[in-house]
């Protein structure tokens, strides 16, 4: 078995080794969550501070124009793009995932107006589906259907199907899809293709263009660090924008916003999918995330997710845990999950460790892996604490909660 | 004439004058664009670094139930409720005035099945009016219609309308409309009364409740000195809370959110009308403002909103400008808007004395008046400033942009 010392040497040798000191974390913290909420970068708070008490309390109004606001969505766009495999104009950052969901959702099924059906995974992150349920209920004729699982794809692409929405990582068991081979897939039947790219952006390089896909989703508080309830982003293929249109017309996403024309018109490019003002502090955080993430490799960031999953998979298989998450590179996000059927307690009694992961209905225990602040050394020591939790029985103590607890 | 000897005896006098510590404003300025960005309120900075660096960069995940973080939609709406006439469970704090708008709209036609037309003011602030038509395309055979103008709603409230979406006070002249008349009169046609309530909000006492009014929408970056792009609110009647479905379907209006069902299903109450993860920063500088709020009386706000505007009509009524904004007090908002053919140059020119007002095409200067950071002197300066401009035709120079030009 691999030991302690072992995992210091590979931390020693880690070429993101420097990224630990860019994020402030509490002593004494092994913080496996990340995958939910992104640490903070060491240079937000002052980055925040600036647009508070600049910006705002001394430009006030002029920082508009001055500092650059109406130009954000666009800016932090335009950052993000070549994380996720988009080209220039293609991402804007703006509104919540969901929100941005039911943009896109809506501009598919006008790009494909005879097919009536969306296709969603019905294991996604629910408000995936409630969202298309929202959509398809505007446009008479539509459904939303879920498929058993993205597996079951084949059997439901007929030529009914307008567009398919899926997550590029599971967020309970942490599988990878090939974006690829199901854009393509999807593309084939003369449907489009949604990635929602939450698990994925920032967790390892994706690959928009190259792949194809039509639009994307994502959130930026996850492994992207933007903080909590920062904005969300969005990608529309090149090709698809002159057509595209979508019903959150506000006056952002006009073609002359100032000149406060009665009538929508859209403007040329991305800006469409914007529709109000920029939520400047949840941006202004984000911006200094991304002042980190810019001098990182995303490939670097790739190969070490896996080799952390890799050593956290084969320091607790022998645990009395199922590893849910697939063991095939190709297949894996940058998370474990692992079935126990008191999971809930499991987590609980880790927290008191010191070990933060995370808990979903019925039997998951989710850890995720941000190769940035994460060391070997803390999965080795986080490995330990769960099998001493395991071993120890404290979980059963009435503290962490009931068996089968929902939190 | 008033001196400004009166005038600093009128700030003597003030009941509001201990407010205006509670504000950071830079020196020298006098800030009359409060009615399109707030400003800074002191205690903001800290209350947003507490959550950035203690609740996000310490307790991390924690705080979404330990900061009472998944609370924050409802504990701000509770807050802004009594300030604008709602009762408790009628007012949530979550995405963008467009966002919720489009919200409101869609859940009043589904109100209001047999009906096609949704009625708007053709000079409302366009983003209303963008976001009208982007609803109406969703809803076959319905459409928007706008008003030359609302004295013009009588001819156009047939059995037909749906929903009529008006601003509580006009963005560019700053007149008041009669809350209470027009909501009858529309309601006694069967169609649904939605107000924006951005201008009036933090301006003067809004009494969406006694009005018996529909739904509302408005933001908090404005009167109620929230920080740019800080998060909106919107108001839903309470009788119509069971039967109201809105589109955006997202989780966090879902009845069970963790339980991570695949079906929608919108809980009790205004939470149906919330989307997703809430923006923490731009929500906790909205808390920081409002804890000036709670202590402001806003009876005695509008009384000094009034008699600011006031003095400032008749400080300026003598030179060469058209005063835009109803003299009558029930018919004015808190702000006052001035014609001049020139008035781009002109409020560049004022610009930079220090008296920052705005301008919008073709010809109106916009001079917004709130009355916690304000006092009679600054006003009084103010009026001067633009007397001096104007008399020495300074803002004919060049570099203060050409006549008629668009900002």
């Amino acid at each position: 078995m691999i030991t302690r010392e072992e995992c210091e040497a590979l931390d020693a040798a880690d070429p993101l080794a420097a990224f630990r000191k860019e994020f402030s974390l509490p002593e004494g913290i092994v913080y496996l969550d990340g995958n939910s909420l992104g640490a903070l970068p060491v240079r937000t708070p002052e980055r925040v501070r600036e647009v508070v008490e600049a910006e705002w309390g001394r430009e006030l109004i002029r920082s508009w124009n001055d500092a650059g606001w109406f130009e954000q969505p666009y800016r932090l766009g335009g950052r993000i793009a070549p994380m996720i495999g988009a080209g220039d104009g293609e991402v804007v950052v703006c509104d919540t995932t969901s929100v941005n969901l039911f943009k896109v959702l809506a501009a598919a099924l006008r790009l494909r107006p005879g097919r009536r059906t969306v296709l969603g995974d019905g294991a996604a992150f629910p408000t995936d589906l409630y969202i298309a349920e929202g959509v398809t209920g505007l446009f008479d004729g539509t459904r939303s259907v879920l498929l058993p699982s993205p597996r079951e794809l084949a059997g439901h692409l007929d030529d009914q199907v307008a567009a398919v929405v899926l997550s590029h990582v599971d967020y309970r068991t942490g599988e990878l899809l090939d974006m690829a081979a199901i854009t393509a897939q999807v593309q084939a039947a003369g449907a489009l293709m949604i990635w929602d790219v939450c698990h994925s952006a920032g967790a390892l390089p994706v690959e928009l263009g190259s792949c194809g896909a039509d639009f994307a989703v994502g959130c930026t508080y996850k492994y992207l660090n933007g903080g909590p309830g920062s904005p969300a982003f969005l990608y529309v293929a090149g090709r698809h924008q002159a057509a595209a249109e979508q019903p959150l017309s506000g006056w952002f996403g006009h073609a002359r916003p100032f000149s406060f024309e009665p009538g929508y018109a859209p403007t040329d490019g991305i800006g469409r999918f914007l529709t109000s003002s920029p939520s400047l502090l949840g941006q202004a955080a984000l911006g200094a995330s991304l002042d980190v993430w810019e001098r990182a490799d995303l490939n670097a960031v790739r190969a070490k997710s896996l080799s952390l999953t890799d050593l956290f998979i084969t320091l607790v298989e022998p645990l009395d845990v199922e590893v849910a998450t697939p063991r095939e590179h190709a297949r894996r996000g940058s998370q474990v999950a692992l079935r126990h059927p008191d999971g809930y307690p499991v987590v609980q009694a880790l927290i008191e460790r010191g070990v933060i992961g995370d808990f979903r209905a019925p039997d998951l225990m989710r850890f995720g892996f941000t190769p940035l602040y994460l060391s070997y050394a803390q999965v080795w020591d986080a490995a330990g604490q769960l099998a001493e939790v395991l071993e120890s029985g404290e979980w059963r103590e009435e503290r962490f909660g009931r068996r089968g607890a929902v939190t």
